[in-house]
């Protein structure tokens, strides 16, 4: 161990992170010194500090006061706004032919929750072809650059910035160059990692893991902010021109990478930062919600608000506070730039309270059967409250919004099974709307609508000449190369008659022998 | 074998049902011709052809030119008629302590999908208190009777008119006399019967079952009025003076039994009909809607149409058909005697295809794996068109509908564990906004929303510090016999705290130990 460490370990009150140094093999040792001589534990006192106080606080009681929903001005909707919706994307597709719009990727989560150790990116969700989220949505900027150069007759480029973090960068960059970047220039695929940060007890003593390692855990997808400064991401922006950043999360298997309406809304709008939402119908859905607090905008944690708030109703019947927050955003290039250089230093981390295994002082590794100790984490929305322009752009959860979360399991919410049908039906209303028509077995039409829709069947009296849900939905799938968002499919679907599996790619149009989902 | 029957059949053109005759034993004999002499068979080809008739016309594909959304006049909602709730309730309880409210429960039908030979209303989903839905029912009966005598200081009573069928009629009044009526009269309690008709090939031939049994099912919901008319009920409901029926089916668990909001204000809108709805949001959601057609009142299934149709919206962004039909409906007593004896009679039957086991000529027992043959059913909503008067009211999903339809499993809809957490869930809500709090084992607050809430989390970024959702929803449940809506619960639990599993009862508040639900 170099020597001036160790009082920098006394100093920071981590000495105990040594205390079982003679027990380590010389390879642990030199790891451990590794780790330890890589952090800034002031630093890091300091975030523990400042963390524990604010959550301390009783801001959680006071919330509801202070919580404005969204004003109408600052809102876009896809189901209130239709008459817009052209136009923006218009605005959208314009920027993206410009090669000023770049996609912002947050994976540096893996898929524990999913029961799988690799990058979520990387999961297959059993699609007939079986492509992977990563792939999916290398496809659709693929396809969104071509529209755009369709459209205005010059090449153009979506560079897209991947995070990732510690535990899954290598994996991901070898998943990303074994496929070949799924068409894409492995030049506009750029990767960068989010930080970590230790795991502390209570007292803010680092814990570790091991007799010699530390616990520690990416910094919450707004490390994105730091890691966009401390890796040179923003002068890789500025170099390429690149004026506007569609942020979001690699779970989502509806994500609409870049999306030209949404840009060009937040564009057309002069925002600065905008958030993609989807309106939350039930007062106990358990999902953050964008509003005002003290007058600036913030995501407001469904554990922050009471029910009585989350009750509330505006005089057209909807929920008051009903912007579901998706993790998709918008940012201007010099709205992210100040984040990172004079906004992001000054936010404080959120505290995750963790049950953290960890060894006590006889080196026994225990895992505590409740919270012994806390993770640190910034959000990628804390950042909200900064905006000069703040837009919210209000979308269809069943075009947009499926994220894939937890392993399938019986009456499973966010499974591989939910995404897929999310997808397949999104993609089955795209062939009906286009013209096409789908046959059962025995070549009778079948309805537009099936026994279990993607919210699920509220009453089917008088439906007793439907087979059960079963072999729902129609098995559909669409190359996001043949179609971004549903357009281009009447030359190959109008009027004419499909048996599932449908399958619609760069090769054609395929009716595949029939399989369970 | 009588001697009239033969040629009747002959003329009939169903004498193929004898065709077994010699090999039945004289029991089997005996059942037999009681069954064909039970039975009208002109009347029932003449029901054949007319069903058939009007399912094979194409009525379908004009459908959707058709349609009209229900006009805001005729509408009252819960969310956004607010103001009115409390006067509408009035409206109707007094109306309930005049006795002049009768509630009528379909339970014709047994759970099969359910997985169960006996009504369903016996089924017990699992609630800490193990209720059955019939229990729940005559419970929330009671409370209201209670409520209004209460109110009005004049004694009063709601009979419970239940329509059973061939197969549930004995079971269903075993059970409720075995349990004592569930604390009701039992004078006030009226069992009745739907009638059955034959299932028939595609050529109007009566299928047999077995060499001496014909296949028979249930006419369907909307045997309601011709059972109401031929047995004698709209007599009973004129003896006792009844105006005002509350028609519901019986697989949902939140259904508010002659609920005296949805009373009161059909009686002040001075309506003869109207529909409980719950509002649909997903344009591929399977469930019929409410709405007009050519200008009169139906629902129209999801079957009968188009995806585009299904997608239109009206300026305010919602749905433009989404009165989502849940088979609970208001009747005046005057309406309902007009239908029974003029316009039922007229209504033709839905043809249902069904695979439908048969004995084929040489007797063997065939199982098809395609529809052969049809059932024929009418459903209670198909006498809307006759209303004078016809108003919708519109009540939130969460509170008031969770139907019990399928047998647990993977991903599955409208199951006992759907349906427990539903009114878990209500019932935590009930306990949180009359002040009563609840703590997790560690004796910290747990948030009013839980980590998956009922309508599933919509994303958890940030929200790290909320335990996986596998222990919820909070287990609460609350004895109708204490509160019917969620009143009256202030004196128990205001400004206390409990930890789950929670369940108030006539006894009082119990805090049961934990276990799973």
């Amino acid at each position: 161990m170099r020597l001036h460490t160790v009082p920098r370990l006394a100093e920071a009150g981590q000495s105990h992170l040594l205390q079982f140094w003679n027990d380590l093999s010389p390879e642990e040792q030199v790891d451990l010194t590794h780790d330890l001589q890589g952090m800034d534990f002031k630093e890091i006192s300091g975030f523990f500090k400042n963390a524990m106080e604010t959550s301390g606080s009783s801001k959680h009681e006071k919330m509801d006061a202070r919580m404005e929903p969204v004003p109408r001005e600052v809102l876009g909707s896809v189901t209130r706004d239709r008459e817009s919706l052209k136009d923006w994307e218009l605005v959208g597709l314009q920027c993206v032919s410009q090669s000023k719009v770049a996609a912002l990727l947050l994976a540096g989560g893996q898929g524990t929750r999913l029961g799988v150790s690799y990058p979520k990116g990387m999961y297959d969700v059993g699609l007939p072809s079986h492509k992977t989220l990563f792939q999916i949505q290398a496809e659709r900027i693929l396809k969104l650059q071509q529209l755009a150069e369709q459209k205005h007759k010059i090449k153009c480029c979506i560079p897209w910035y991947i995070m990732t973090s510690g535990r899954t960068m290598e994996s991901t960059k070898d998943f990303f160059s074994q496929h070949n970047y799924f068409g894409l220039d492995k030049n506009n695929i750029i990767f960068f990692q989010q930080g970590m940060l230790p795991a502390m007890d209570y007292n803010g003593k680092i814990i570790l893991e091991n007799k010699g390692k530390l616990s520690m855990a990416p910094d919450g997808n707004g490390g994105l902010y730091r890691a966009l400064g401390n890796q040179g991401i923003m002068d890789d922006m500025e170099r390429r021109g690149i004026e506007f950043i569609h942020v979001y999360c690699v779970d989502n298997i509806l994500v609409k990478v870049a999306d030209p309406a949404f840009v060009g809304f937040c564009v057309q709008k002069g925002a600065d930062c905008g958030a993609k939402v989807v309106e939350k119908t039930n007062p106990t859905e358990a999902v953050g919600v964008v509003c005002k607090v003290d007058g600036r905008y913030q995501v407001v944690e469904y554990s922050e608000i009471t029910l009585a708030t989350a009750e509330k109703r505006s005089a057209d019947g909807r929920l008051m506070f009903n912007a579901g927050n998706v993790a998709n955003h918008f940012f201007s290039f010099s709205f992210l730039r100040d984040v990172v250089q004079k906004y992001e230093p000054k936010l404080q981390h959120h505290v995750a309270q963790k049950k953290i295994p960890y060894v006590d002082t006889q080196g026994q590794l225990i895992k505590p059967d409740k919270p012994n100790g806390i993770k640190m984490e910034k959000f990628v929305f804390d950042i909200f409250q900064f905006a000069k322009t703040f837009v919210v752009y209000e979308v269809l959860r069943e075009d947009e919004f499926s994220p894939l979360k937890n392993a399938d399991s019986q009456d499973g919410k966010d499974t591989p099974t939910t995404a897929r049908h999310a997808l397949m039906s999104l993609h089955h209303r795209w062939v009906l709307n286009a013209g096409g028509h789908f046959i059962d077995e025995n070549g009778r039409r079948v309805p537009a609508i099936p026994r279990d829709g993607a919210a699920g069947s509220v009453t089917d009296d008088g439906n007793r000449n439907l087979k059960d849900g079963t072999d729902l939905p129609i098995k559909c799938e669409i190359s996001p190369l043949v179609s971004y968002g549903g357009e281009g499919l009447e030359e190959l679907v109008k009027g004419r008659e499909f048996q599932p599996t449908l399958m619609i790619d760069e090769h054609g149009v395929h009716e595949l022998v029939k399989n369970g989902v």
